[in-house]
């Protein structure tokens, strides 16, 4: 199906200024350009595939305002210039990969998350001339809390930006992935930043957008232990049973907590932040209990020599820190254990790194 | 006036691991020694003064868990072995200093900030056999929300180690200097902390106590425009008119701004800084209006040029940041202004640096 959108009879603009390698404090307000993209840009590639990675947000105490990318498992997007598709319009080909996306996911890109912020890139690019067709191909189980909306996103976003030259910056790829996550799962950019810029990120504000890059130090090894059960998660209820109102000892709690978290991954002290990780006591004590298991789960990675443990994102999948991939391997098989014994789910323990790339172009094809 | 305390039969423990150069995250939890104190050390000095800085905590978001030392004020403990004093005890023989200090501050060391803290250096070092005389010259008017206790038990704390050869670490001196802090202005360590290691300090966990330094990056400049007006701030009225339930958005505003506010610190960013200084949604709206003027005070420092403005612990006094020593005059003369029109308060301005030493000794008699 392709989909058609209105091109801006003004060019919207972009800011120029931003880098794709050295980014820190990010600020995006669209409404106050400084440059502006007087042509529209021929595409310099004939394909583009693009990888996005699986993101972990909230991270304990970072509650709805901090996330990470892992390395090593996220969503394809492989887009391509399509004579057979209307200039200025783009189309889902394909959509394949783990357990029932294919099934699930539309090809409506304007109910895909992959189309829309393919669709927001083309209108930030002005793209009137040139049909695309796009190929998704998920690593990332849906509902998992491991950011698989974001991921598609961001790879699409890349993959579009790409094709026409790279003429946007990361500001601009995580204001359009924001609108896809918007559409598909609230309006947080907690997975979608980190998706497209990697390492860890601080979403500082929306209005303007606003988000800091930490930078884990480069000579520290970090591996997430992802354990996933089979169960999903009550999305609705996950956010249902968050409190309205917080006491001022576990705000104050928590937002130290936040501030040592935030700390520990600029200071790259791993065992601060696996410490940070666990010490949430307004979200997790409420969503825990939701997901069958998950306490006892948290202890067998402490126990196991995990440095930290908590819900990943809205959950049900748990992330565990630890420095060593084999300890990490020990702690995933004490986690899915756990997760048989205490909550009788089935469950699977994946290792990953930090991820400290983001979204990235894996091949393309000039013209 | 003399104070005996009870020596330990059993001397109590230290941890020599910290280090006065080089703190990151400190531990303190004397009920788990490393390192027993066999003997009682013997003086090194006849005489010792040290210095302390003031410090402003809270930092806006950062309420109850975040402080930091500013160089230049402070209080001034001129500590000497006295024969005259019973061995083990201490007598505070002067007080002097700015203000009404002299006249508020009590002579028995058991109800002064100072002496409290020297008596729980005393203990820790198991001292029976050698009485001190001390002298306190407050550089700190009382209650200016500039941390003048914990300045008095940094400097206090600081001296009676030093005279004894300096056995106990940054740790021990904090929590001696907390428990003169719990005793005269409630268990807050976000004073004490950093005026003893200087720079900035999170406070994470209270039991065991535990801190983080952050440091700000020597290459970069950072000024304090440090506004007190003559008005004495209701510290019982400051504390009544926070809270006691948060809302969700503020609690994750707060939150996120805490750790913009921490990362800012570790990459040196002063206008991130600053931002995250105003950006208190929670304490600060509640507390400004107690103070005439001080909502007037922070928008003509921010229209001066700083990069951020908010009320230095409890206040009265307000705080705001440069990077330029010059445009912090210009500055605290808006901010002077400020508080007299809107007001009606005469207000005295100093500008000082990040302190990034903390308490020190600057002179000594050696034996």
């Amino acid at each position: 199906m392709a989909i058609c959108y209105q091109s801006p009879i003004k060019p919207i603009s972009i800011t120029p200024s931003t880098n794709l390698s050295t980014p820190r404090t990010l600020r995006c307000n669209l409404s106050f350009p400084s440059k502006t993209l007087t042509t529209e840009p021929e595409p310099v590639f004939t394909s583009v595939k693009s990888f996005a990675p699986a993101t972990v947000a909230n991270l304990g105490p970072g509650f709805d305002f901090l996330g990470c990318a892992v390395d090593g498992v996220g969503d394809y997007v492989t887009l391509r210039i399509d004579p057979q598709v209307h200039p200025g319009e783009i189309s889902i080909s394909d959509i394949s990969g783990v357990g029932n996306s294919a099934k699930k996911l539309s090809k409506n890109p304007l109910w895909n998350c992959a189309g829309i912020a393919a669709i927001e890139v083309m209108k930030m690019l002005g793209i009137r001339s040139v049909g695309l067709s796009l190929s998704l191909e998920k690593g990332l189980p849906l509902g998992s809390g491991l950011g698989s909306s974001a991921a598609s996103a961001a790879a699409a976003a890349v993959a579009v930006n790409e094709i026409f030259g790279g003429k946007l910056g990361v500001s601009e790829l995580v204001l359009a992935g924001l609108e896809s996550e918007a559409k598909v799962s609230g309006y947080h950019a907690d997975n979608i930043a980190p998706a497209i810029m990697g390492g860890f990120v601080l979403i500082r504000s929306y209005d303007p957008l606003e988000f800091i890059q930490l930078k884990f130090p480069m000579e520290k090894e970090l591996f997430f232990v992802l354990v996933n059960p089979e169960f999903e998660a009550p999305t609705k209820k996950m956010r249902a049973v968050l409190p309205s109102e917080i006491g001022m000892s576990h705000h104050v709690w928590n937002c130290s907590q936040a501030g040592a978290l935030v700390a520990s991954v600029l200071q790259g002290d791993l065992r601060g932040l696996g410490k940070a990780l666990s010490s949430d006591k307004i979200v997790e004590p409420r969503r825990a209990p939701l997901i069958p298991g998950m306490e006892g789960v948290k202890r067998a990675a402490i126990d196991a020599g995990a440095f930290g443990c908590t819900i990943s994102g809205a959950g049900p999948t748990a992330v565990a820190v630890t420095d060593h991939e084999e300890r990490g391997k020990e702690i995933g098989e004490k986690m899915v254990e756990a997760f048989l014994q205490e909550g009788n789910l089935k469950a699977s323990a994946m290792i990953k790194r930090l991820d400290r790339v983001g979204a990235r172009v894996v091949s393309s094809i000039p013209r």
